[in-house]
């Protein structure tokens, strides 16, 4: 499976899945895409010889545009799976559409609470005791799409949202990995009854 | 500390109260009360002598006058924390205000996911991952008071409500004992900072 790699930032989860399922069990990493010219993923992708390409909003004039720029590119790269990895801006219904079932997103809170940005701030204002990570395919909603992999951690004292980021970020860079290897593996898919739910045969 | 509780049904929680608090560290659960005539809580406080009494919506004619003549009853009975388990009405500003700060409730959700009726069925509608149960303070909304404790459990396979409240059920009874002995140990407190963040010093 062909996957691609969509990211804003640092890359933290994009190097997870480069040292973790690039180039095992038939899974490839074919492209990295930015809206960032200065990502630092877009060094990490160069780094181990992946396709890196960025798609700015100012270039294309909306986010359609350039949305349909970026989902022609990753198609043109062979992406069979899109995985946003930090990915900052919302994808178009258009390029959804292009890739339907097959773009997924890890978000550093227990979804369906605390979607969207600074979920963990959120977390923290709230005044949870459990934190977590969420792996869901993406739709048009805000965070909203089937959950594929959840995973908690009791932080009854946490204050800081730093100290609860160091004990998510490792937490994420196994749960994307895994749902990337299932998604290959062809072990995910669809409740019949229910296609909020997500069954996973290992 | 004299706490009492409030109940609508089978009052496992009630139960769990008698047998890990009730009368020990300078605990008392003094008061049952109940909306439900019927309500098995109630017998179950009349069989280890605790007093009870049952407050149903008809005879008051509406939930503030219930409510008052319930807080009555349980400041007579010199109730000095409420704890609601399994009470399925909203209580009453009026009720709140009398017993403020001092009125606490389990959860069968992470809250702030899944408030209100039938958690665990929204939670599989939703299709979490990770389900769990939360012991909050009492505010005037729906299950939207400061976060006491929270326990998470992994069941990514669970179909029904039945299996899922077969594994939150001892996460409560755990939970809500422990929250009681917290408070009368003067163990919580609210954080100058954040007046949604609740303390606990073990």
């Amino acid at each position: 499976m062909r996957i691609a790699v969509l990211a804003s930032g640092e890359g933290t989860n994009l190097q997870a899945l480069l040292d973790r399922v690039h180039g095992r069990d038939g899974i490839a990493l074919v492209a990295v895409a930015s809206d960032k010219p200065g990502a630092r993923a877009l060094e990490r992708a160069r780094a181990v010889g992946v396709e890196s390409s960025v798609f700015p909003l100012e270039r294309y004039g909306d986010r359609a545009a350039r949305d349909r720029a970026m989902a022609t590119w990753l198609a043109g790269q062979g992406a069979e799976l899109i995985v946003l990895a930090g990915y900052m801006q919302l994808l178009s219904p258009g390029f959804l559409r292009r890739f339907d079932g097959r773009v997924i997103n890890v978000h550093p809170a227990l979804l369906p609470a605390f979607p969207g940005l600074r979920a963990i701030e959120q977390a923290l204002d709230y005044g949870v005791k459990v934190f977590g990570v969420t792996v869901h395919f993406v739709d048009e909603g805000i965070d909203s799409g089937p959950v594929l992999l959840q995973r908690a951690v009791e932080l009854p004292s946490a204050r800081t949202v730093e100290e609860v980021r160091e004990r998510l970020a490792p937490i994420e860079h196994e749960l994307l990995p895994e749902a990337v290897r299932l998604i290959a593996s062809g072990a995910v898919r669809i409740d019949a009854d229910n296609p909020r739910r997500v069954v996973i045969e290992r």
